[in-house]
């Protein structure tokens, strides 16, 4: 199954680093983007910085509106910080039955350290969305992704997404969403409750950066070049 | 600091798929290894079988003992199932004071839906090796490395072994001896805390490998060829 056609996705916390980067990609890639926040005012102005640091034309279809109003599009992806799942949800679960819903949450904490993943009661933070809309066809994807590199939108990502999820086609859906971006391949790994690791090796790339004074992501050794379901 | 003399390394479980993996692996390296059992004629026997089997020249050092005298090795690589690493640890772990000990060990469980990771309470498996060995320099390693692929001694490896720990002295010896396997780059990828999601992403490997029936492995992109500590 391939996506035949430009898909509307919403992005909660669309004003955020990840939410920005990734709403760039999708509506470069052709779909009509709708970043969401609870001021639509922000999120309008994210857009339209957006639209001008990049120059796009009006063909690419890239907007701001409230959380509500991106929570009724086609695929909505959950770009918020981990604190602010259940506020987000709490607020528009009720509106994403039956919709592809994207989380590329990580719950991560700092100290002298470095980063270090911190445990999820519902398994992972992907569990935990889909715990709080339990109606949502839920997909852990994009947890890796860098923000900066996404909007830099001419840099192509150099790495493969994971995609985990219970629903077959949800899944397909995202991992065709990941090919479209360029450099990227999307991957299937698995069902939702193989997340928590992929969310927590966020914590290890965020180390392997800071020691080696790079921008690390994830390759799948092993694959032939391009992927399908 | 670079590896300067053959080190001995011994291998606890060094009969089952993974310790016979490794050991010849490492001694091909030009290492002593000794593959350890609770049966030291059992361990004799694997080391034999695998002189056999790859006509291993007389100075290629693969022997077979029991554990203790494994776990009096330089470097000790912890190869035994979850379950083992309790009694394995308080049959020799007092041995292990000062000892680089290797922990590959992962936690999953397999239902229907395929691989899981099970939570430890010490956080990892590679913790709980640390706490059970408060004397030894723990390093969690070589989790995702196929043991059929390590046992066809000619194939290269194709991925890249991520190296945690608190010692960086020991990280470094651990990363150059994953570096010196053909086809393999280690990567130091920070403290033992960020172990787990290393070990329960190997349920995220096997199911890509049953999903895309390949044998797949983690490659870190965005680094150069070859890093050093």
């Amino acid at each position: 199954m391939a996506i035949s056609r430009p898909l509307s996705i919403g992005v909660l916390g669309g004003t955020g680093p990840q939410g920005r980067g990734l709403g760039l990609r999708f509506a470069l890639a052709g779909h009509r983007v709708v970043l969401g926040s609870r001021d639509p005012a922000r999120a309008v102005d994210a857009a339209d910085k957006l639209r001008g640091d990049h120059d796009l034309s009006d063909d690419v279809h890239l907007t701001g509106a409230d959380n509500a109003e991106a929570a009724t599009c086609d695929v909505v992806v959950v770009a918020v910080p981990f604190d602010g799942v259940r506020p987000i949800m709490d607020a528009v679960g009720d509106a994403l039955d039956g919709t592809i819903v994207v989380s590329c949450v990580n719950r991560l904490a700092f100290d002298e350290d470095g980063p270090y993943p911190v445990p999820v009661d519902e398994g992972s933070a992907a569990q935990l969305v889909a715990a709080l809309a339990p109606g949502a066809r839920v997909v852990g994807a994009f947890h890796h992704v860098p923000a900066g590199r996404l909007r830099r939108s001419t840099d192509p990502i150099d790495q493969d997404v994971l995609v985990t999820g219970d629903d077959h086609d949800a899944c397909e859906v995202v991992r065709q969403l990941a090919d479209a971006i360029s450099g990227a391949r999307g991957v299937r790994a698995g069902s939702l409750r193989v997340t928590r690791p992929l969310e927590e090796l966020t914590a290890v790339l965020v180390g392997v950066n800071t020691h080696y004074r790079v921008t690390a992501g994830v390759r799948v050794a092993g694959l032939p070049a391009s992927v399908d379901g």
